[in-house]
């Protein structure tokens, strides 16, 4: 399109779109950051720098570390539960390739940054309060997509149980893969255990 | 007993017995320490001071903080071993109480040293190789100790992933305890899965 009225395009985007796109690229360097230097090495300022924003701007949108890095998680989280959905929009196709997909979400960068912020929530009192929340919201949302992809009949005896199971199974499959690329294992475990979940819930 | 020969019982102990003890309260101070305040936390001077040891003493049997810490958590990994087998002397009389067992293994303070180990390693160049080596060999060492008291038989397709799955659920079970007490929900779950893996396991 080009210019209209003389007024190049980067400038005709209103404030608030502008506002909302500064924040979303810090939100998207905060978790890279974290994941890659962990709690210790990820500030503000880092993170600023990554995004190519002013460290005002950025203390601006958030005024402390805590806010950045707990914000970074629920909005990456929120975007992946929705790709997620988007991956099978008429619910539960095949069991074998929702099991795939939900043992993904936890061996990517996310996870990787969560569980730096988990862990330090551990030694941080400012920290830790806003974490739990995060953590417990984000394990509803969790529980509640799995239990609709997977077309789990939670009110079956042992269902919900199940299921909460097979999610802390691919959050401990998360784990493994910290230190070195445990994918090819992985691959074998989830092959198995999408058989058994499957005959699990019927 | 008393006093033989006119020397205190402390006295007589022979000088590598004592540096044996030394040793033994420098590693379970190391854990606690870790499990406690975290790797940014937990240096040798702070160790020594828990231990009531010179840091001297600390030093002289451990040179460098990632020498404390990987030795602290074999250590400690290795008697925890011990104690799990001696729990069992017959090999598996009931399986749900051997899921239980091994569940409890992630639950504690030496699996939150341990992911304090592997979450800092995974930022720390001195530390990574290390714990790649340490994590290895603790997760064949569990795995071994899993297919005997599970009664389980690898010969069998697809049972070496279901003990490998169970415990990555394990850790993942571990985890949901780090911030938050999950005693709870955890014994619904370990419950349905115990039952779960009774049947896949046959």
């Amino acid at each position: 399109m080009g210019v209209v009225n003389g007024v190049p395009p980067a400038e005709r985007v209103p404030k608030q779109d502008r506002s909302r796109a500064t924040r979303q690229r810090l939100l998207e360097a905060a978790v890279a950051c974290l994941a890659a230097h962990g709690w210790a090495g990820s500030t503000v300022s880092v993170v600023a720098e990554r995004a190519g924003v002013s460290r005002g701007a950025a203390q601006h949108h958030f005024p402390t570390r805590e806010d950045l890095f707990t914000a970074a998680v629920e909005y990456v989280g929120e975007e992946r539960s929705t790709v997620l959905r988007a991956l099978f929009p008429e619910g539960a196709a095949d069991r074998r390739a929702v099991v795939t997909a939900l043992v993904d979400l936890y061996t990517g960068p996310l996870f990787r940054a969560a569980l730096h912020l988990w862990v330090a929530a551990s030694n941080e009192d400012q920290l830790r309060p806003r974490v739990i929340e995060l953590e417990s919201r984000f394990g509803r949302e969790t529980h509640r997509i799995a239990v609709e992809l997977l077309n789990a009949d939670e009110s079956r005896p042992g269902v919900r149980e199940t299921v909460q199971g097979f999610l802390d199974m691919s959050r401990g499959l998360g784990l493994a893969n910290l230190l070195t690329d445990d994918t090819t294992r992985r691959h074998r475990v989830v092959t198995q255990w999408a058989e058994i979940l499957d005959e699990a819930l019927g």
